[in-house]
């Protein structure tokens, strides 16, 4: 109970509340729709329906007017619990949506007009009209140095490349990415966002992969997509980080990890739920040392993860909160960065372990294509990967930023 | 900074400053207790003068009226990180005071006369007159089983038996302790206190173990001793786990968690600081990828530590909320000493191979005597096998729990 | 080069050769067969070819004459660099094959007309001809328990009962296992053979699932199959260790262990050639230093599962030697069973580990299914629930022989 | 028992037989030389009368003619049972005389007329009359860059600097090391060898350490100690790997390696021990399931240990074997000590578990200073630092040497 994470604000009792609602269903569709190697559509009307999906979008524009980190992330702990491929395409659009919703709050403080502007695609995501997957990651180089890239042109912008991992691109309304853009100032790292319908943006429908299979995590190439002067917007330096960079990247992804924690709940889950009506030689299981022990074992690893991921979910509003007035220093910036990356660490190799004790605890049946674990021992290994960092980069990072070593890019 | 424990309440944070103020004086007399083997009376003069070992006293008796476990247990963390004997032997202090004055604000509450007698102490307490050890270790028994037992004589109660692990009880002017009674109502875990100048009680003065050596832990051994009638109270079975004795087991054991996890941030920050200096082959090493990478792992190890104990502590100060008005059942309080288990586990563990990382770090240099790691990892040892639970019992025991196969005893 | 385990005899050396030979075929083979979730018919005529299948036959029967127990481990580990799903299914054949080979040894060396039965067998085998497949697990029981049982009637046995894991029974001629029979000598483990045709045997076809899945392991009941009455063999008491069943699981199990040494070999060698070529931001991946990191630990845990599956499978050399005419106790032979035991859970877990850093070196690539690793990281995580022991049961089951307290059953 | 080291050669057979009979007197004996902090004479008494301190000695000069290094390495393992400081003194004696007795060796072989004076050392060791302690350790550099200079003068060399962890130097004869020579060739690695009685050999009796305290291991300066033309040395350039390098220090350091090994072994002996005599609550603990549990864990990790040892001891021996005619390359001398370094990281940290478990399981006890796993839980500890490589460089050498990176120095 202790380890649990709990909603930190009304806005999000709420959102997690109808999150928890799905999970059920999802769970029971979950296995479908790995199978069939795609999206499950009817989720995303459920999340539409319960407001899941527009859980950013203030109260006022028809949304739940959710702004906690923290909460966010418990929503797509919850979620994953039923479906992590879903859980995952849901983080994508609320990573951005939430973006969207600070813009708009900003421009009705100051009376702006634009608030008017902004408030339209929020309110076409309230009213579940608007989808918006987003991208990271080219093949051959990381976050910091995409390739995909902008070139001028008349009162637009043509951008051609390809990205991967275009979660929840088959279903989604729109595509939000960052790329590159050189100009008279510089080499720049930009963002920009456009509809899925954009000439020469080419989906590929080529996710076919070991896990989250329902995730739609398929290529898509743009070929000099047309885009206005106004859709991209610059964010920093290509290729070195800054603050604005560490900071979108450790808010953004942080939730994804939460996926992970609800797939070693889910295992967690199933595991001492079936515990509790096997027998063996007529005995029942529970009642085993050997069971027992392992189970204690999986059940600290989970409290860890839940600790671990809770704690620093709270140090991103607090870091948030802390931030409103004075900017954050790149080392501040860093420092939540690495610590976005503990909690990543942790998570993503206890849960890929705590799914491995379930599986223990299972036995051969677990094995079964049948069996719930073993999707979720296919799903839960997608943690990673997911940039930044890879495994092979984490822990140098971590160790650079504690002795004051800061990485450049 | 996400992770590092930070005070919860007001009178916390006046506790853990002020044990932040002694962290430097404590760590500076830590070598000399340590080489001596002996308690470091300064220290507690020192504990005494900054109102920490007064901190659970109720302000109008001069104390800190700290009532958040959470901030308990910070401080202890703290007090560890400049010196764990000294830290360990103020939980025992802090823990039976706490009782005492919640004894003391019930009393009050309900306008009972009994509270002018039960400020006493506390005063004492606060005057730096009263200094309290407590011990619930007998060799080849557990807690549950205590075989030190009080016969009814007269108007009292003779107590004969031997306690180990008796930590602070050279300098302390009272010692409480769980024992066994047998009365016409069965086998009891009974409570009791006695200054430690009563006769036949035995001081054996044979502390001599391999780390905490200033925290004066010898055995203790009662022949005969007797009490008033008064000073003995029933707190569950023999042998059998109750509610409070869970309770009891929990809150006073998660506190002395604390101390592994202060001596795990020293080491980390001494490895952090002499890094910074270091040089090889004339170059800092400070850059180089090795040292880069196990820094980041024994950080990450650290926000683990730091998270769980962080969120097991709020967990704790919730569950006595929680449960001011409706009491706990055996299975709420079977899921609190679980709970304590899960952060024992992990910061136990942890912490064993935070300084094990940091004297990696080091190299041979912190193999040497003279080096403040060569003391930490000695003292950190001590955690594992401090009660509940024996690492030979405590999965098997969250095993059990989660599979709500409730212990009995 | 230290650590690869190398034949020991001559015959070995062949039996290694010829499995090496195949490595590469199997491999390109091994996304088909799993993709189509069937048993790859080429190999097994490849390995009849190759003369791999009569590894155990003698010579003069037209195998290769092998003998020694590790360097069939080390054909295991081979084939299963190419395909684990032919390397278990070769395991079960070969188990079998070894103890006719035995049989038909004792028989010649005492000049027995038996001899001339018993060769027949091992020509069809050297003929590619007589294919065997065998099986110990039955759902909700373990190997000591079977409930299968024999039952008297004329001049045979009738058999009832439903077994798992048939691993290589779509394509075997016989089938070998373990079942239940009670006579008025008391209730006994008897082995027995039967051709796959036997009148009410029925493959179930149920085999689907997680990985592994080339390898036909599907279920398969027995509907009162007759055999005769020289088809059943006591081995020892139903439900109790014996040292014949002691030394028939430990001997029969540990080459298992071998195939996911060999997903291992598999998964560190992919990864290293293709880092070999990969670039990241342009700059060969083989000089970052987190690769190297993470590349020095894999190559680590797999010096350590070579060396003990080596040292484990010498063992089992030595151990037949050494009681070829002293027959081993049952102390003997619980402490050749937890040797077993120490390699399995060394190589079982090692291998997931090296597995699972493999697809951390590769990054997103190796999570599309078209990725070899793809597969391993499927086929790798059969191997704990082998039996005997279950992850729940082994680390109890080592700890009590080391202690002398003999389990029974 | 399978994976218990066991002699490979009838000389071996011999010495550890030795060995093996000094166990329990050097265990008797340990407790006493590490409070004292200082070298235990009578145990080099007992090597030189049991004839193990002359072990590479060849027979006809009164030695054991011992010639595998496998079965040295099993030697310092026993030893090391007995009394880990001892064993590690033995190992820098037995490397350098095992140095001089191939030298002497191959000049009898070629006839030479150095034959007659290489023995006469080596005769001195059989007597017990000359002891030889080497050092590899200066501090803030590595084995490859030592900054004690050998200076040409007159027809001798002058020898500056310090060393550390000059084990044995308290009761050496002679003392052997690596140094750096400058001449018109170029800036060399080069050995010495001198009397510990040479003018300016000043020992710094400083040895005050966490463990290994019976194995004066102090500091030794150097100042402006001459010695002969003659006992200057080429082996390779400064600062870079040789092949001669490479071989020397893997060759030299893998029995150090077994000393660690042995330490673990006494753990759990002591732990098995113990627990054979237990009670708790009046019942043996060795029918307890989590105490199974434990040692079932610690089992299996000291199994892992002896067998990747047990592997590369062997390896070494092949290694030398095999290139007796044809001599190494760089390559072949890289996976060398890439294979010592795998040993090396397992058993380092294997061990520090295995006494870590066995703490575990002695609870409070084994944290008495009397208790003799206190003193192994210090000792185990100067594993990891000891060079090449620190634990910050191992991984990535490994890495390194798997990736073909040869790293130069």
């Amino acid at each position: 109970m202790t380890y649990q994470m709990q909603p930190k604000t009304p806005a999000g009792e709420q959102v997690v509340a109808a999150a928890e609602a799905l999970v059920p269903v999802f769970a029971e569709r979950a296995g479908a729709a790995d199978a069939a190697n795609r999206l499950n559509r009817t989720n995303y009307e459920d999340l539409a329906a319960s407001g899941v999906s527009a859980a950013f979008v203030p109260e006022a524009l028809g949304g739940m007017g959710l702004e906690s980190v923290h909460d966010w992330i418990l929503a797509i702990v919850t979620l994953a619990r039923g479906d992590a491929s879903t859980a995952i395409a849901m983080n994508m659009h609320l990573g951005v949506s939430r973006g969207m919703a600070g813009a708009f709050q900003q421009a009705q403080a100051r009376h702006s007009a634009a608030a008017e502007t902004l408030a339209l695609p929020l309110q076409a995501i309230a009213a579940g009209k608007m989808w918006i997957c987003a991208t990271a990651t080219e093949p051959g180089t990381d976050n910091l140095h995409p390739l995909t890239e902008a070139h001028p042109e008349g009162k637009g912008w043509r951008i051609s490349g390809r990205k991967i991992f275009v979660t929840m691109s088959p279903m989604a309304t729109h595509l939000g990415m960052n790329l590159r853009m050189r100009d008279a100032d510089g080499d720049h790292l930009v963002t920009t966002m456009m509809p899925m319908t954009a000439k020469g943006l080419e989906p590929q429908d080529d996710w076919d992969a070991l896990g989250m299979r329902a995730s739609g995590s398929q290529a898509v190439v743009f070929n000099d997509v047309l885009v206005p002067k106004s859709a991209v917007r610059k964010i920093g330096p290509w290729g070195e980080w800054s603050v604005a960079m560490l900071m979108n990247r450790a808010l953004a992804n942080l939730p994804l990890v939460g996926a992970f924690l609800g797939i070693a709940e889910a295992a967690h889950g199933i595991a001492i739920d079936k515990l509790a009506k096997q027998k063996r030689l007529g005995m029942p299981v529970v009642g085993d040392s050997g069971v027992q022990h392992l189970v204690g074992e999986m059940d600290i690893e989970l409290a860890q993860c839940r600790a671990i991921l809770g704690v620093a979910a709270q140090g991103m509003d607090d870091f948030v909160a802390r931030h409103a007035s004075s900017p954050p220093t790149m080392a501040d910036a860093h420092r939540l960065m690495k610590d976005y990356q503990a909690a990543k660490w942790v998570v993503n190799r206890g849960a890929i372990d705590i799914v491995s004790k379930a599986m223990d605890l299972m036995g051969g049946a677990g094995y079964a294509n049948s069996h719930p674990l073993a999707r979720l021992y296919r799903d839960v290994r997608a943690g990673p990967f997911m940039q930044p960092f890879a495994p092979t980069q984490a822990r140098e990072y971590v160790g650079q930023v504690a002795l004051e070593q800061w990485p450049e890019g």
